[in-house]
């Protein structure tokens, strides 16, 4: 399984790793470009095939590269780390904390009577009102000048009593957590829940994904501090692009 | 969207809803099983077919019934809850606090040399040792017969010097984190990714799940007081059998 090699301090196959991470990063090696081969690679920098794999092999794992059997060492886009399962912060200010610059694409904000299966969820009145809000989210690198497909596929439903004017502002200039915030709207806590599924065709059309392709669906209620629900929420991220984290202390 | 109508203050979809519940729950109505139409139940109960839809869609979105177009509405297995996004216990514990009875089959259980990939994931150095524990766990409800399906494939990989004597314990009988505990190894927080996949042929038979079919893959360290890695896991969830939650507070 391992190859066990005698080496000095300094490990070796960083250079390995390092190269490579920097072709990526001066956009040099690009998503799908086939990386050297690893005797190449051990030829160039005069280490050791074992070596040469360990490095890449870290990178195989932090979602730089992927291996396809028989075809070679290729380079992927690593995947988003969404912390909305930790923080309760916009899309926005999230992805700006990592770099990224946040889009957002509306693609229907309405008022309607609310259906019969949201008035649980809501905790609405039947023939209440509400506001439901579509939205595609992208996040754009910062040297990457590719990263055009979207991230996240949200619809959000809204009591329409709660916020009548939320109607008049521009969610593809404003994040709605900015908007509730600027009028005295605070989210205390958010429950949300993760699924596993396959993507349908509509979905997949919208997040140019192919279909049956995995997504997590994440489900997610927002609560004031009275304890009723003021947002919720239902959003496809593709599986591709997306890994959600958690942090758990006692 | 949706139909209106005058109703009293009690909810007549609630008779429907736990009509069907009841059923369900005295395993009279099991999964895969079809349930009355709209218009049976509707005749049944002398209420509209929007309100006997009203109290199904519910039931829907709960996960305890699944419409397929043309074919009808059928008793779906309602996925199990999986909180270990929100609190640092032992599986056994979790499924016990929902009345559900835990199993483990052990698949592996080994002594290696650490692998290349999972060097910097454990902290440890080139050639040293590591124990890999592979389980599958299953779940058991209570008055259901047929849950024989496994929940969980799950490896674990821990430094053997961290504790070698590991090996000597039956994880078919006890968890991984009471040993843990009993040994007086204290995990003071974990952190979690999530990412959703396909699943392969060999996960697959293992899991009894379909080819091609969505899973949650749970990546997971845990770290003692000192900050050093005590176990690094991964973790194959079925997605038509598990959801994850989260709740965010501030």
């Amino acid at each position: 399984m391992s190859d066990i090699e005698v080496k000095p301090n300094v490990p070796l196959y960083y250079t390995v790793q390092n190269y490579i991470l920097d072709l990526i990063n001066e956009n040099k090696l690009k998503e799908g470009d086939l990386i050297p081969t690893e005797m190449e690679l051990s030829n160039m920098f005069h280490i050791s095939r074992p070596t040469v794999r360990q490095g890449l092999n870290i990178l195989v794992s932090k979602g730089y590269l992927r291996r396809i059997k028989g075809k070679g060492t290729f380079v992927t886009k690593p995947k988003i780390l969404q912390e909305n399962t930790r923080f309760l912060e916009s899309y926005n200010t999230e992805m700006q904390k990592k770099g990224l610059i946040a889009k957002t694409k509306v693609l229907e904000i309405s008022i309607k009577i609310c259906p019969d299966y949201m008035i649980d969820k809501l905790g609405v009145c039947e023939g209440e009102k509400i506001i439901k809000l579509t939205r595609l989210r992208y996040a754009y690198g910062g040297n990457s000048t590719e990263d055009n497909k979207p991230i996240i596929l949200t619809t959000v439903y809204i009591p329409y009593q709660k916020f009548p004017n939320l109607f008049l502002y521009d969610f593809e200039q404003r994040s709605l957590y900015e908007v509730f915030e600027e009028n005295h709207i605070s989210i205390k806590k958010a429950v949300r829940e993760i699924e596993a599924k396959l993507s349908n065709r509509e979905i997949s059309k919208l997040l140019e994904i192919s279909e049956g392709s995995p997504i997590h669906f994440l489900s997610s209620y927002g609560y004031l501090e009275d304890g009723s629900v003021i947002e919720y929420s239902e959003s496809i991220y593709p599986g591709e692009r997306n890994k959600f984290i958690v942090e758990i202390s006692r």
